[in-house]
């Protein structure tokens, strides 16, 4: 049987998204579930918490779209006005749930908190709608069907929403359309810029078949190049994505580190599977290589800790950097930082190490080494590794952020060379 | 003269907001940029990369708003759309911009990137714009006048849009439009929970006057309380903030740390105006303290480095606590940390020094010490203080966010505490 293809959109109701309060984060999830069932979301809309503005919304939904959904307004108090809305839409006469009544009281009692009117006012539902369960919260989720359209209206609260889209709402999804398949890829490289990468690429690119898309994803340091297919069968359409990743990567093969996943994550996984330690000595990076690390639950078992030796003082005294050393070549050098990587092995007694130094800026740089300049070493037992990054940008952030993904992705490296030549 | 009111939109175009792959961040920085000047939003679409969909979202928007800002699709691919889309909407001319070409030149040739055809694209724009300068990227913002509506279309990378919404946009668009006048005050707070805060400050809450607006603007471990007053005199508006400001002051300075500043820059003034030195010893933060603090330019003045001690071992062999101390108590304990926190005073030969312990989970917690446990200890030549947090909370990275903001805050007190006795 062919598969349908449907189209959703998310309309989020609430002032405090337009006002920039908040992030709304929700459509972002909402439309990940949406895809991996094979239902595209073709437009986000954030509208105030008007009616008349919900009602448009509403109008212009569903002169393009099969299935809305729609988040937030649901809460008990007076500035929530999607049951309003929703009932005046679909022409509702709202009547007491008394499941849902039961429900709400069964999660407000051993909270201490006493059912008031309000509370008792949420188990009244329309009429015209089937009620999907919020497992976790008293605003219930309301599925209309107009038109053959669906309308979906859940509460804001973010794990309110979720725990109705996961539970009730793709469940539903799944039995009313005839989803079509979709199957992603997403290839992930570092240090290449998007211009350069899309020259190289751009042979194979040209010849992707139709039913594959192609996007760059690019942030600072990390361009993530997302292939997307779509059809009838997801074996086929895994084949075939899979096929066109395999002809890239030798394209590719310089950057490419894996499969939609941070490059940190790569690595430790590595480190993990070899059972492997690493410590880190930073100075410009100022402990955020530790940090990016230790952002993975379970790091300890990889991971011993760090010496961020900011001052010079500390690079001699704690690091082993030799005096002569940081007065010859200055801080910012191939051997201060090559010093420093080698020199953890034996401190912290691991396998691996990371070490940097350089100008993360704005100020701070010179001609010879101006801001952006950073030296990266790398070092096992049996060697270290050191390059020199030219990253030619004033921003602190960047410069910073930039320097770890470097750092990061030439241990990777190291790492998988010191495996080849084991084996 | 009496301030216009301007409804704007913001129109988001990108594939990758609607598949869910990237969170729409951008919109609620543009939010609250406009809401700062007076100008309101009213709607926020995310369109796909499809040049009929953006045309159809710009034609609904104009109907609506007398200002449009649009983001996203000037990248120098070919997926990126929204230049063709632009040109054909306002009847544009592509022309060489020269001093764009020098920009991008002088953009990529530091980082080593040759410009390629694509790049030199990018200096291609529309002879009825007026350019609004990227000073971090190579994608220009362009702002057209249209039937006396203001279009305006910048990249979709969050720090390149950031950079021309607040050299270019923000300046330009308060010439253009006579917008009101608004003083905003924030006040910033810390270690306290927002139900508990605004039952502290019902009573000064209720007697503001009715040109005041206050919101609550919580982030882990901070609530920032913002004071916006609106209307036609900024004289008197500062006034009136500033009088309410030191009014609600005695009432919340338990928490209050600062005005519209991070907890690290007020720390890190403190430090600097006082000749101070700091170093860290971290265990649960994992070398996040360090590299909030190294984020600030210029911190080596005050920061001499941190032994992020990961491992048992790290924290015996180079911070010096002792193996009975470990064995007695365990590592998340008070002994532990304040003996971190002492030997790092002495170790890096610091005025300061912070350290902490603890579980940031989300496993590895026992009944006795649950996920979200952390001890802080902070030190002087002459004392340690340290505390306990029950975070309660299973969220790894939010455990690390609010440990370190309360080690930062605890410093922040220290520091303060002294200054007093020395005087």
């Amino acid at each position: 049987m062919k598969s349908e293809n449907i189209n959703a959109e998310i309309i989020t109701i609430g002032d405090e998204i337009l006002i920039g309060q908040i992030v709304d984060t929700n459509s972002a999830w909402m439309a990940q579930q949406l895809n991996l069932i094979g239902i595209n979301v073709h437009q986000i809309t954030s509208v105030s918490d008007n009616k008349q503005h919900i009602i448009v919304a509403l109008d212009l939904a569903y002169s393009r779209a099969d299935l809305i959904l729609v988040t937030g307004g649901l809460g008990p108090t007076k500035d929530d006005l999607t049951k309003q809305t929703v009932e005046e839409y679909f022409g509702s006469r709202m009547i007491r749930n008394e499941q849902v009544l039961e429900h709400i009281r069964n999660l407000l009692e051993p909270r201490g908190i006493k059912m008031n009117e309000l509370n008792v006012g949420q188990a009244d539902l329309p009429d015209n709608c089937q009620v999907l369960r919020n497992s976790y919260g008293t605003a219930s989720g309301m599925w209309f069907e107009k038109n053959h359209k669906i309308y979906v209206f859940m509460p804001g609260v973010p794990y309110e929403m979720k725990v109705i889209v996961s539970e009730e709402l793709i469940p539903k999804l799944k039995q009313h359309f005839n989803t079509p398949s979709i199957v992603h890829k997403t290839l992930m490289l570092q240090g290449i810029a998007e211009s350069m990468l899309a020259q190289i690429i751009e042979p194979w690119e040209n010849q992707l078949p139709s039913v594959i898309k192609l996007a760059y994803l690019p942030s600072p340091g990390v361009i993530r190049l997302r292939l997307t297919a779509k059809g009838d069968s997801t074996d086929i359409l895994t084949n075939l994505i899979e096929k066109e990743g395999e002809k890239v990567k030798p394209l590719i093969k310089n950057w490419y580190y894996g499969d939609d996943e941070s490059i940190e994550v790569t690595l430790t996984k590595l480190l993990k599977a070899n059972n492997k330690t690493v410590a880190t000595a930073e100075s410009c990076t100022g402990g955020k290589i530790a940090s990016i690390i230790t952002s993975i639950p379970g790091s300890s078992d990889y991971y011993k800790g760090s010496i961020v030796a900011y001052a010079n003082e500390i690079k001699e005294r704690f690091v082993g950097v030799s005096t002569d050393d940081l007065a010859n070549y200055g801080a910012v050098s191939q051997p201060v930082v090559e010093a420093m990587a080698k020199n953890m092995i034996t401190l912290f007694d691991v396998d691996y190490s990371i070490a940097t130094s350089g100008i993360a800026g704005p100020y701070g740089g010179t001609t010879e080494k101006p801001v952006g300049t950073v030296w990266v070493a790398v070092a096992s037992r049996q060697r270290v590794i050191s390059k020199k990054f030219s990253l030619g940008d004033n921003n602190r952030e960047r410069n910073i952020q930039r320097s770890c993904l470097n750092a990061l992705n030439e241990l990777r490296k190291l790492i998988l060379q010191e495996l080849v030549k084991n084996e």
